[in-house]
C-alpha cells in the first residue's frame, strides 16, 4: 500500500441544508451555531418544518478528507454508512473526490446518517444530527494497513457520541503509532467537549493525541475558562502541537515554544459557515504531511476555510490546489 | 377549493450537480446545453464517473411551480415520483415551498427521476435525464377541480417523452378551456422540438396551448429556420402569446399586434444556467396570473432568471417576492 498523506475517520453524515430565520431557531429549540444531536422522531419532525433544501455530502472528518485531496494531497476516510441511496450518494461523493473510502456499510438499519442544517442571514449554521448507521463504527472496521500507511491519521471529538467509535480510534491510534505516524482530533463543538471534557482531556496528556484543532469556544470549554489566553497556556502543555481557529481574527499554531500567528483571508460574500473548520484542518493537515512551515500550514488552512464559507455547503467546489497555487501558496 | 395563480405540469426530478471541464463532455458523449434523456445503465456509468455533486430538487415545471411559490404566488404541480428516498424529497422540497403537491407516488420501481447535470466553466448546464418514474404520470394522475382552480396551467414540453403524459395534458387542457382557463408550455429543449415538432406545432393550432415560452433555440427549430424573426412571425400567428427569451438579450414578448422587448438583469457572476428558463417563466406566469401589463411580466421573469444563473442550482434560494420588491417589480 503506498503512503497517504491524511486518514480521516469521521461520522459519514449527508447534510441537508436550508435556510431559516433566527425565530425558526428558537421556536424549535435549537442551540444556534452547535451540533444538536437527535433522533429518528425528531429529524422526521424537523425535516416537516424545514424549508426546500439541498443535500451535500459532509461530516466533519469527511469534509476534512476531501479537502486534503482536492488540495492534491493522498487521503483515506473511514466511517459508516448504510446501504441505501444516501449511503450510495456519500460514498460515490467521497470516492469522487480522489479520497480512499472502503469501509463495510451496514446492511439495513438504521439508515445513513443525516443533519439537517440551518443557516441564518448571518451565515451561521445550527445543525441537527441523525447519527444513524454511524453508531455501528467499531475497532472491526479499522483498517491496519490505511492507519499504518498515513502520515497523520485525524478524528473528530463527535466521534464520541456513537458507542464504540472510541474503540476503532484507540486502535487506529495505537497502528499509527507503531508505525512512527502522528495522530490529530478536532474537538469538533462546544458541547462535544463538554459531554467529553475528561475524556478528551485524557487522550491528549496519555500522548494518544499529538495535534489538536479548536475553535476558540471549544478551547475554552475544554479547560472551563473564559480567558483565551490561559486555555492556550493549557493546550501548550497538553499536546505536542495546537492549531486554534478565532473566525475573522484568523488561527492561532502553538507548540511547547512556538507561537506562530495567522490571518484569515478577506471574506466578500459569507454565506455558510458549514465546513470553516473542517477546511481548516484540511488546508494545515496537507500543509504538515507535505513538510510546509506551520505559517504555510495556516495559511493553507485560512485559505480552504475562507473558500467554504462563501458557498453554500460544507466542500469547495473549487479545485483547491489550483486556488492555493494562485494564491502563492503552493 | 381556493383559486391558484398557476398548475405546473413536469417530470419530477431529482437534479445531481457537479462540475466538469469541457473535454469530459466530449469524452463521454454528452450534447452540451441540452437534455440527454439517459436509460438506467448509462446513469449508472455517468454516476461512476461524475465528480462529488450536490442534490437538488429540480425538474423544469417543478422549477417553474416553486419560483410561483417564491414569488408570493399559489402554485400547484402534477409530476411523477417513487416511493423512494429521492421521492421523498423531491415531495418535501417543493410542498416546502408551498407548492400544492398530491399526486399519488409510484409504489416501486422505476425509482424517482434524476438528471446529472453537468456545468462547464462558462456555467453552462448539461442534462442527463434517467426518467425513471416519470414514464407512469398519465390521465388518471389529473386533479380536476387544480386544474379548473387555475388561472393558467403550465406544462413543459419534456413530458412528450415518457409515454402517456401527454393524455394528462390534453385532459387538463379541456378541464382548464372548460373552466375558461389558459394553457401555457414551454418547448424546453431543442431537441425536444425536434423530436416532436409537428405534435408542438398541433397543440398551438388547435387551440390546445394558448401561451408558449422557447428560448431562442427552441424557437428556430420549432420553424426549422435560422431567422429569429422569421421564427417569431410564424409563432406569433399560432399562439395567442409568445414569450421568447434570449440569454443576455433578455426577452421578447409577442402577441398578434404587439411586440415587447424585455431587458436582462445584470449579472455579476454567471455560475449555473441550470432553471434560468423555468425562472423566467415563473417570473412571467406570476405576473400574468396577478394582472400585470406585458412588461412587467417580462421584467419579472428576468429577475427571477437572473438571480438562478448566479447560483449552483435550480431554484433560488433568495425568497423572490423580496427580491421582486427590492426591484421595484411588486
Amino acid at each position: 500500500m503506498s503512503e497517504f498523506d491524511v486518514l480521516c475517520i469521521g461520522n459519514a453524515i449527508v447534510d441537508i441544508i436550508a435556510r431559516c430565520d433566527e425565530a425558526f431557531l428558537q421556536e424549535n429549540g435549537i442551540i444556534k451555531g452547535a451540533m444538536n444531536l437527535i433522533d429518528a422522531e425528531r429529524a422526521e419532525l424537523l425535516y416537516s418544518r424545514m424549508g426546500p433544501a439541498i443535500e451535500a455530502s459532509g461530516g466533519s472528518a469527511g469534509n476534512t478528507a476531501a479537502g486534503v485531496a482536492s488540495l492534491g494531497g493522498s487521503a483515506a476516510f473511514f466511517g459508516k454508512v448504510s446501504s441505501d441511496h444516501l449511503g450510495e450518494i456519500y460514498t460515490h461523493d467521497i470516492r469522487a473526490q480522489g479520497v480512499a473510502f472502503d469501509t463495510v456499510p451496514l446492511k439495513g438499519e438504521p439508515p445513513t446518517a443525516r443533519s439537517m442544517i440551518f443557516v441564518t442571514p448571518d451565515g451561521e449554521r445550527s445543525m441537527n444530527t441523525y447519527l444513524g448507521a454511524c453508531v455501528e463504527l467499531g475497532p472491526e472496521d479499522v483498517e491496519r494497513d490505511k492507519a499504518q500507511a498515513a502520515k497523520i491519521t485525524y478524528f473528530e471529538g463527535y466521534l464520541w457520541d456513537p458507542p464504540r467509535a472510541k474503540e476503532a480510534i484507540r486502535l487506529t491510534a495505537a497502528y499509527a503509532h507503531e508505525a512512527g505516524r502522528e495522530v490529530a482530533m478536532t474537538l469538533s463543538d462546544p458541547f462535544c467537549v463538554d459531554r467529553y471534557r475528561g475524556e478528551f482531556l485524557d487522550l491528549m496528556r496519555s500522548g494518544t493525541v499529538d495535534i489538536v484543532f479548536a475553535n476558540e469556544h471549544e478551547l475554552k470549554s475544554l479547560y472551563q475558562t473564559a480567558s483565551f489566553e490561559t486555555a492556550l497556556e493549557a493546550i501548550r502543555a497538553d499536546c505536542k502541537l495546537a492549531a486554534v481557529t478565532r473566525s475573522e481574527l484568523g488561527s492561532i499554531i502553538a507548540t511547547s515554544d512556538e507561537t506562530v500567528p495567522v490571518e484569515a483571508i478577506e471574506i466578500s460574500d459569507l454565506v455558510d459557515t458549514t465546513g470553516a473548520g473542517d477546511l481548516y484542518a484540511a488546508g494545515f493537515l496537507f500543509g504538515y504531511a507535505t513538510g510546509r512551515s506551520l505559517l504555510d500550514c495556516g495559511r493553507l488552512g485560512s485559505l480552504a476555510a475562507g473558500l467554504v464559507i462563501q458557498q453554500i455547503g460544507p466542500r469547495p467546489r473549487q479545485n483547491l490546489r489550483h486556488e492555493a497555487q494562485q494564491a502563492g501558496l503552493l
